[in-house]
């Protein structure tokens, strides 16, 4: 933005009141009986019962994504995908989102009415209703989404501390195809080289999918802790590691590996481990007694995924990656911050 | 941001762990006994009861302010106090808050420190406690800031759609300050012209306190419908009237006049009005029966203000300015989208 732009009320807003008006009607009204005021006041009102679990997160055009390769409505899909993520992290129940959208002169109404499909689409698909927003200008395109999750009682979410010694770890659905699709998307030379595989690593990147029914289901089936795979795996898993006061061990080889790693690691010269350690994957890790795993295995699979048995919790701290030859690995996650 | 900077995972999250760690610190634990997680898992964790408000709002560099007059306290603290302004507006007591800060490369860890100290400050002041944040690298300075207040019922809660005809327009404190404080900040060649008064209207601009004991005191009174002016007070005056279904008309020479508006007004050559309308005062404009306009406003007096009668409403819609003389204005606060 300009400096020489004059800081105008009406800069502060960024929609005509057709464009505001549209969106709203595009979230609709929720049917959800909790809530009782949507968009369209001061705030919006819920009756939310229970306990609830808060998070928040943005996405940035430059930092997280570029628009470059990254269309509004994925932007969308993402920046809430993620935000339910966390819910999923803590076995709550989707229930309410809220977005502010910091709009770059560059997206045109279109583009914000693609952007706030693809926001609206995940939720509703999720179980979550967007009650309230805020559009502004920004000087790149920046989605932030406070998500609220629901439980009957506190004791049923399951945060990063209750992981024990004896534990079993374990992830859900399959690693690497994010970070494989990141690696694509910066580089379309590489996509030639990949061929048919690389779309569905693109997807990953683009839209993900939160684990929302596998949250709860491995909350009820007695997981001791619970985070999802953003920052990499061994990035959350030191998480994990660090919040129980436990050391964890992974087997890489026992590491579901997703659809396109392989072929993006060969045609790219890139370790299969950074892949699988990339993040963004958004499945979910957890740690569970070892009594609860066939029960947590029966459930996750009624949501559609598969959970995997990939390491161990032990007493101690950090995280170790071991391959099959006993080999130790850095982390992975790229997330120096962990190392 | 640079297209050639890969996406790294290291450049989603934008401080190292002694930074998070710092804020973490700095947030502290909450002394209200339903908050059960707060900053450093998945999510945060409380048990809400009754009636909840929640509202999200953004300030970005450039856009809402400027870097170069604002200092990142004064970002953190107008941040924190817009975004309660809007649980006044509702008649909602503060509880949480959950902070995104996009962090441009110009920001330091003081920086980042400066602005936490604002935020949190003015959160704490109001009775709400920081639960959860997001830090990420962003190319303009922004902050993002979900508000959630309560009520014991939703029924204690006031939108902006109850007025009547009859009732009686009010406004708390006085209005025209911030306005004034901009056209100071944006034109250090009028300050020199304005002298002492000029102090005055700039902290109104960079350091606004939200109304927060005085919304719920106003619904608690009887306000059929209440916002805050934050777009300025003929573009909010229309959004009460639109949502309500009624005629506003405003008495301009009742309006209060706050520190600094005659001086800017006078130094500056702009319309008094102008300033007036021009929105960022965060006071609250609520309609009243008639009968219930003197308990409120000692009740109102009571939290430290003054609440003043400005106008009527009436049966029709939109809003009408009058002067003194008779004579009519366009509406002010700039908002081309309630013209």
């Amino acid at each position: 933005l300009n400096e020489a732009v004059p800081l105008e009320p009406e800069m502060r807003r960024a929609g005509e009141f057709d464009l505001i008006a549209e969106l709203r009607r595009m979230a609709g009204p929720s049917a959800d009986a909790r809530h009782l005021v949507g968009i369209g006041d001061d705030a919006a009102v819920t009756l939310p019962g229970g306990a609830t679990a808060t998070s928040i997160d943005a996405l940035v055009d430059g930092v997280h994504f570029r628009s470059a390769w990254c269309p509004p409505r994925a932007v969308g899909h993402k920046a809430m995908a993620t935000a339910l993520s966390d819910l999923a992290a803590m076995g709550a129940e989707p229930g309410e989102a809220y977005v502010w959208l910091g709009r770059p002169h560059g997206l045109d109404d279109a583009g914000c009415l693609e952007l706030a499909e693809g926001l609206i689409d995940v939720a509703r698909r999720h179980g979550a209703a967007l009650l309230g927003g805020d559009l502004t200008m920004a000087p790149a395109l920046s989605v932030c989404v406070t998500a609220v999750g629901h439980a009957a009682r506190a004791e049923d979410l399951v945060g990063r501390a209750g992981a024990g010694a004896g534990d079993v770890l374990c992830v859900t659905g399959e690693l690497g195809s994010a970070a494989a699709g990141l690696a694509l998307l910066e580089d379309p030379g590489l996509a030639g080289r990949v061929g048919e595989a690389a779309d569905a690593a693109v997807a990953r990147q683009l839209e993900p999918e939160p684990r929302s029914l596998a949250g709860p289901a491995l909350a009820r089936a007695g997981a001791s802790a619970l985070i999802d795979v953003s920052d990499g795996l061994g990035a959350d898993a030191a998480q994990l590691a660090a919040a129980s006061g436990v050391e964890i061990t992974i087997e890489l080889e026992r590491v579901p590996v997703g659809p396109g790693v392989a072929e993006v690691a060969a045609a790219g010269s890139i370790e299969r481990v950074e892949l699988l350690g990339g993040g963004e994957d958004y499945e979910l890790l957890c740690a569970l007694p070892p009594a609860a795993v066939e029960a947590a295995r029966a459930a996750v699979r009624q949501t559609g995924t598969e959970l995997t048995e990939i390491g161990a919790v032990g007493a101690g701290s950090g995280v170790v990656i071991r391959d099959a030859e006993g080999g130790s690995y850095p982390l992975g996650g790229h997330d120096h911050r962990a190392r």
